[in-house]
């Protein structure tokens, strides 16, 4: 009796990724990481599984008792596959904080693992690229991360009528909630919570959730008109001698200076969660109408590595993931054609060819011509065929006429002229053919 | 009361890759794909988490009794974290058996996890090439899998003095023990597990166990005999006309052709395990007289998809692992030394030039150097010291006197040079320099 077969579907929320896949994959990978290394970041990388208790200690509720995957190994040790690289990489600066030189610039793209209902732009399995700088406390180093974050999406090929950086300050938010609306400690967690929902929510719920929180109706209208501020508007706020305030002045001065208005403005409804952040906080929206999403965002945190060291450290990063950025290129047509596979296919029509195909095909690679050789004779139309379906540009034929003269012909297939000379003679018409198209 | 801290370590049998350590691994994995690439093979991937069925159904029992790491997910859904990735290849490519051009060429660089004792060449995390071609079922696939093999080891710089590739055939061992050792199919499977090991324990242990499964001394001798055969012997052996030899001498013939002969060797003790394989089997082994393992293998299967697909698909292939890769590279000191993480550090002395630091690094970013700044003013010397240990290139610098003239300083780490210019002097100069060293 035959066994039943098994399915061929991937796991639920996960990718496989087919050669096609895999070309723009790296594209993206490689733009990030060509990006992050032009400003002198170096890469980074870590297990996929951590203890249970990096995430448990420091990360958001509902992400560990909702979203992690965990278990406990053979040796009964509790341990997770990783949903975020923070503590990963506070794990690893710790472990050598008084070796490594100041500032710390690193960058990594792991894939993390979060259990969640699949959706447009949330999988339980994506790559998320992580930028990070450690070490300096002062706002230029939070400018640099935002000019980091610009350039990989100018590599993209996106501009500023693609997407904007909505900045805000989590000190000057704070020092607004205490000092001005004289909310408690709950109270102001109570509406950051609220604020952080404001683009998930239409405006009349938004107000009613704020009401909830106990505001009056004077501290909402307040309020409102506090998170609607432009950076012009904010230098005569009242809260505009506040340090989160100077901070974001000195911020936006800066990035004028680099010439990086345009990407950027004032946003003081962005909170990124109740964690980590103390500082410049800050996201990236699509423009696009149909897409409102945050693609993605970072800020400062004061202290990285107080789980496992007393050496306080100050950072600054970001994390942007592979689903939506992919997303977001898509709508915006910025996805590559990619090149072909390989450089040259080289035919087989009949079996007492192989040797010189083999023999040919090797001194094609040692020109450096990526090479793939047909392995059974089949009719040379087809294999011609095929090479054009997958738009390979050269198809090569060492055949009874090409041996018996020594010479072997070279078709170029998006030209449709061909080649019939010396092996040296061929491989200069075809270095000609890749130059000049 | 303070927190206790978390221990800064790394899961067991886990490695962190900090800047170095990525160095080699993204040269080591470059050398491989680019080498894979130039054959025509394209690069795929699949989730790190699959069906536990994946596993059960097809792998060594001891791999999923003891060294599989899988639990249930929130959904009560079975899952395993991938230890190999050949059920994963399988499961993509019976999904497009339809659509996918023969022959398929592919390559992945997964990580794999299995639950293992750390000892040197095992860890619980590796990573692992897997090349393989499906489709074609002559030997002409099994050699250019060889070449690729042979290939990639070529592109780290070992040579025929540093390994060798030990090839033999599961189709003329089977053929051996059944037709000439007269064994029934218990006899034959009880034999080859014996073999397998044969590598591992001492020549007495071995005879030993070869007579612990019921074979007599004569057989035994035979057997040695036979083990022991080099290609030229095997020709006039009674099994040389059965299928298995006969593709061991249409290989052999082929590789000599390809000048590959001095890297290869008939070893018809070679049976890489139960699983899988039915015809060429091949282990690469390190010839430094301290590390007798073998470092990776490969071979032929007569049926990838058979879980998942009626359609029956033959194919070739290997893995090869990083962590015994990494292990011969050092012991055979094939490793390079890697180039600097980025080529200018912009120094920073006063808090007033941190403008036109930002500005000309950006310059320098445009002309294609990578360039790190300082981000806080401390001593000159200081900064010269760092950026000599981390052996950055070049040292920009933009001071008072350089800003009152309107020009840049670069001093040359290596020579102890120094040029000041405009701009576009010094950009030429550093050029000049980079091209000559």
């Amino acid at each position: 009796m035959q066994q039943p077969k098994l399915s061929v579907q991937a796991y639920k929320g996960t990718r496989d990724f087919y050669p096609e896949d895999m070309g723009l994959r790296s594209w993206m990978f490689n733009t990030m990481a060509k990006a992050a290394e032009s400003f002198g970041y170096e890469p980074y990388d870590g297990p996929m599984l951590e203890a249970f208790e990096l995430y448990a200690a420091k990360s958001g509720q509902e992400l560990v008792t909702e979203q992690l995957y965990h278990f406990h190994d053979r040796g009964n040790r509790h341990v997770a596959i990783r949903p975020e690289m923070t503590p990963t990489v506070a794990r690893m600066v710790a472990a050598r904080i008084h070796d490594l030189t100041q500032p710390i610039r690193w960058y990594s793209i792991p894939n993390l693992w979060r259990y969640e209902r699949p959706q447009r732009g949330r999988l339980r399995e994506h790559w998320q690229l992580n930028v990070d700088i450690f070490g300096p406390d002062g706002v230029i180093a939070d400018q640099e991360i935002i000019e980091v974050a610009i350039e990989i999406m100018n590599a993209f090929g996106a501009g500023p009528d693609d997407y904007e950086i909505r900045i805000s300050n989590r000190r000057l938010l704070n020092f607004f909630l205490a000092d001005i609306l004289q909310l408690d400690a709950n109270g102001c967690a109570a509406v950051c919570r609220v604020i952080d929902k404001k683009d998930k929510v239409d405006e009349a719920a938004y107000f009613a959730m704020l009401s909830e929180t106990g505001l009056t109706e004077e501290k909402i209208s307040n309020l409102n008109a506090f998170t609607s501020l432009s950076i012009a508007e904010m230098a005569t706020h009242p809260a505009s001698h506040s340090q989160g305030a100077r901070e974001l002045i000195q911020l936006f001065e800066g990035l004028r200076l680099s010439d990086l208005s345009a990407y950027c403005r004032l946003d003081l409804g962005i909170v990124r969660g109740l964690d980590y952040y103390t500082g410049t906080v800050f996201e990236m929206f699509d423009k696009h109408p149909e897409n409102r999403r945050a693609l993605f965002g970072g800020g400062r945190y004061d202290d990285l590595t107080g789980l496992f060291s007393n050496v306080p450290l100050p950072g600054v990063g970001f994390g942007m993931g592979d689903v939506t950025v992919m997303d977001f290129l898509k709508t915006h047509n910025l996805l590559p054609e990619l090149s072909p596979p390989f450089d040259i296919f080289f035919a087989l029509t009949s079996q007492d060819d192989m040797r010189d195909v083999f023999h040919y095909a090797r001194e094609f690679r040692r020109r450096g011509f990526r090479t793939a050789t047909q392995l059974e004779p089949i009719k040379l139309n087809k294999q011609l065929k095929q090479a054009n379906q997958r738009k390979i540009p050269f198809v090569a034929l060492r055949g009874p006429d090409e041996r018996a003269r020594n010479l072997i012909t070279v078709k170029n297939m998006f030209l449709g002229e061909q080649v019939t000379g010396s092996f040296d003679d061929v491989v200069a018409r075809i270095t000609d053919w890749m130059a000049c198209c």
